[in-house]
Formats: structure tokens, C-alpha cells, sequence
């Protein structure tokens, strides 16, 4: 996962369908969480506006500026923040092989401190 | 699941626990989530003072109003904010057969953009 | 788990690791989860810095004061509405017999409404 963009949303829906498909679990449930602490894992609504709100929202509540984090050096203590409000982690449902989604449900990687390489972990168990 | 109300919070523990016992799982995990993105499972007090101190506490950190996702002809952007405040979803352990929840947790299915059909999905894995 | 002070974060992440060493579960998940709805189980950076940044945000997002639910009688609305902001709960994905878990993530114990005995559950589950 690398985004160009310090603060970006990347639709990884079909990445997680791909690695249920290769499980071959039936029944279970997928664990889909951000490695790093300042990135979220997410469902939400596919639409570009929406996501425009979140960004601008998340400003506002969780401003950038000066926190007793960056006394270490580090200037992202505003991403902590508005990756604590989008969460850390999904976890669906799969049935007959599937991801069990809702009609608009969407999987998104968060990013709020971008231009690293971060991880997402995938995780599924089941029969 | 359906709302009279635009914005509602519906307790819905007993018609877990039903799932749980229905299933004769033992030790485990229940994962109950909302599969709309305008609505939420959240644990919290079965209290009605506290359930409107939600209420109005949502709408100031994500008050209804003009929003980029409104180009679309939605109206209900503040509703997918609020939705992300609550959380999607949560996971209950299951001991001994039942959910195991502590003394004042309570299950409930928080409505943001009610009056239309929504569903929850409730998933049991174990043994 | 004991808080002297009334608001307190409490690393937890060497307990966990406990508890996934005596279960010998090799592969599968890890919930973990506060019992009472004024605390939290979270995952960020372990560094004194942000946790205090955490505090004082939480304060502004969810502040003390006069609320519906204090006609009980309780006075502490605020932790329930902060411990909503913070999440009451983590799924660990356990790979190879250990807690799967990015370079910074470390677990938290948040305490909104301290002073009183409170749980934290550790559910394991895989082969």
C-alpha cells in the first residue's frame, strides 16, 4: 500500500474478495485492519463526494497543528487522531464464500500520513 | 429491521442472545453488524437519558447541512458521519453458550437515515 | 484492572501476549474487549506524548458537563461518549502463535471513569 497523496482513500474492495476467494472458506469471518496507526481500515459509501466530506470533516475535528506528540520529532499526531474516528479495522462476515456485504458497503484503506509504505492485514478463519 | 423515526436506537440484545442459543455454539465469537452505511451496532447503557445525550452529541460533532456527497441527490451525508462516530460493528465473545457481556453492556442498532428497510447481520463462529 | 486516577491509559499489550502464549492457538483471532461502557480497548503508539494529546482532544470532542443521563444520578456521561470516540474493542489477527501486529501497534486499556474495578475480556479463538 503506498499512496502518493499524504492523506488518500483507496477502494480495496476487490483485494479482499480476491484473498476470500483463494481461502476457500465457506463460513467464517474476515479480519481486514491497518498495520500502522496512523491508516484505517473502513466501510463506507463508494462516492467521491462522500469522501471528499470525510477528509474535510476529519480536518475539523481532529485538526493539524501542534500536539505533545511531536516533542519526539514526529508532525503527525493530527493523523493518530483521525484514524482513532475512521477505526482501525473491519471484520465481515463470509457466507457460502463470500463477503457478506451489505448492498452499498465498500472496504477502504485510509491513509492520513501517506508517502510510506504501510501494510494491511488480512486475516480469515473459518470451514 | 425498520424506524418510524429518521434517527432512532432500537436495543437489540435479546434478539441476539436468541441467535446465540439458536445456534448451540458454546465458546466462540458473535459478530453483529449493520449492513447499511447510514446506520451503526454500538454496546453501550441501556439508559434513555444517555441514548439522547448521543443523540444531540452527534449532531454538533457531525451536524446535518450542506455536503459534497448532496451532488449526488442524497441528502443524508451527516447520517454516513454519524454512522462512522458510532461504528459499524462489534464482536462478543461467546462462554459457556452465551454472550458474554459485562454487567451494563447492552446491544444497539443505531439509525441515522431511518424510514427505510434496513437488515443486521448477525454471525456465530465456534464450536 | 484498577485506575488510581480517574482518566488513565494502561498498556496492555505484554498481557495479551500472555494470554496468546498459554492458549497455543497458532492460527486465528484475538478479541479484546473493556467489559463497561466508560472504558476502552484500543491500539495505537506507545509514547507518552500522544496519550496525553488523546486526553486533552477527548475533552474537547466529549466534555465534561451537565447531561440527560446525569438525572439518574450518574455523573459521567462524558466517558461514555468518550469511550464511543476511542472503541470498545480490537480484533488481533494470531499468526505462527503470536499477535499479528504492525511495527507500532501496541494495546491500550482507556479508562474514562476511573477509581472503580473494571474488566478487560480476552477471547481466543483458531487451532
Amino acid at each position: 500500500m503506498h499512496t502518493e497523496k499524504e492523506r488518500d482513500f483507496i477502494h480495496i474492495t476487490p483485494d479482499i474478495e480476491d484473498a476470500v476467494r483463494k481461502s476457500n472458506i465457506q463460513e467464517g469471518m474476515c479480519l481486514v485492519n491497518a498495520m500502522h496507526i496512523t491508516s484505517s481500515v473502513f466501510i463506507n459509501d463508494h462516492e467521491s463526494g462522500l469522501l471528499k466530506d470525510f477528509s474535510l470533516w476529519l480536518e475539523k475535528l481532529a485538526p493539524s497543528g501542534n500536539y505533545h506528540h511531536h516533542a519526539t520529532g514526529e508532525t503527525n499526531a493530527d493523523a493518530h487522531l483521525k484514524r482513532t474516528i475512521m477505526g482501525r479495522e473491519v471484520i465481515i462476515a463470509i457466507t457460502k464464500g463470500k463477503l457478506d456485504l451489505g448492498p452499498w458497503e465498500a472496504i477502504f484503506y485510509g491513509e492520513f500520513d501517506g508517502r510510506r509504505k504501510k501494510r494491511v492485514l488480512i486475516k480469515i478463519i473459518g470451514e
